[in-house]
């Protein structure tokens, strides 16, 4: 079986593309960042979510040799002309602290009345492979930003996501269910045909 | 004397409004928010600096009688899509902190590289009298993030912006050398005529 590399190290995001990729129908061994320790974390310097991702596929597919898929997403508020989007992760200053994340974002709006908390949560997803090849697309979902997290699924802003069309927060939905709407389920199920194209050729 | 009320209880900003409209040549007794202390703050709700700086002098006119000049005014950084804007001074989640919202602005970004650094300092500066006459003058002063602060004069992002032009950030410029150029004194200047008309009218 082929291997694929999942570009990141952070284990619910492997847990997500995981099941996202499996439920695409992909007859692949996926493997993560966290199995190769030594390679060492790419500067996220890129402008766009479809720079930083293809900026941290190109890096795994050099350390590794295998052909690799990346994400980079996050929420654009649009209060706050888009933001935290592409520094989503770092948002309190530190990378991949959730919950300063979250706390931070909600004191920044607290004053942002009902009708100005619209939001959209957004990811690129990249595939390099080793020829060089390489691929990016983007999902989108629309929604607004609560003003309190709930839920204790998902990560990230996830407890204070409302999609459009529910009154749950995508930490309230089940895996199942936040998959079908997620940006990162809509952008991993348009790669997976030209992930399954690669590991076919 | 006539007195006028300038809508902020920004110790700093008292002092740097009062020396603006003292160089301006206005003949009047300025008072300010914090000479009101009962006078509650009002929300700051507005999605633009005019909006904010109207509704801070609309509340101390309400409550004193008094013509009242108010500032809103912020860094927008060009990779964060011009945040944090109107939301500068709570940048860190509590009004106020400017040392938790500076190192929180450097920290976002640590990665941004030179070439994308550029910013600028915007200020509205608001004036409303008793009898409802409401004036808006924006001000700009264009320029780069630096990485770290340095300089002690000034407040809130002094340390870490350096004006077009200038190798020194606005924390190192002697006052009179940054009201010449800043955001805040081509606001005021620019709203000191406005403010002699209603003092003599």
């Amino acid at each position: 079986m082929t291997r694929l590399v999942l570009a990141t190290r952070n284990a619910h995001k492997v847990e997500e593309l995981r099941r996202i990729l499996g439920a695409a129908g992909l007859d692949v061994e996926l493997v993560s960042a966290l199995d190769f320790p030594d390679v060492p974390d790419v500067a996220e310097i890129g402008a766009t979510f479809a720079e930083n991702a293809l900026l941290k596929a190109r890096a795994l597919v050099g350390a590794t040799g295998l052909p690799a898929v990346a994400d980079d997403s996050g929420i654009a508020v649009d209060a706050l002309n888009g933001m935290p989007g592409i520094f989503s992760a770092r948002w309190a200053g530190r990378h991949g602290d959730d919950a300063a994340n979250l706390a931070l974002l909600l004191a920044q709006t607290a004053d942002v009345p009902d009708e100005r908390r619209g939001a959209a949560f957004v990811c690129a997803a990249a595939l390099v492979t080793p020829a060089g090849e390489e691929r990016v697309v983007e999902g989108v979902l629309r929604g607004t930003l609560a003003r309190e997290g709930r839920g204790a699924g998902g990560f990230g802003y996830d407890p204070a996501f409302v999609p459009e069309g529910e009154v749950r927060t995508t930490a309230e939905l089940d895996p199942a269910e936040k998959d079908a709407m997620s940006h990162r389920g809509r952008a991993f199920r348009g790669l997976a045909p030209h992930v399954a194209a690669v590991l076919a050729g």
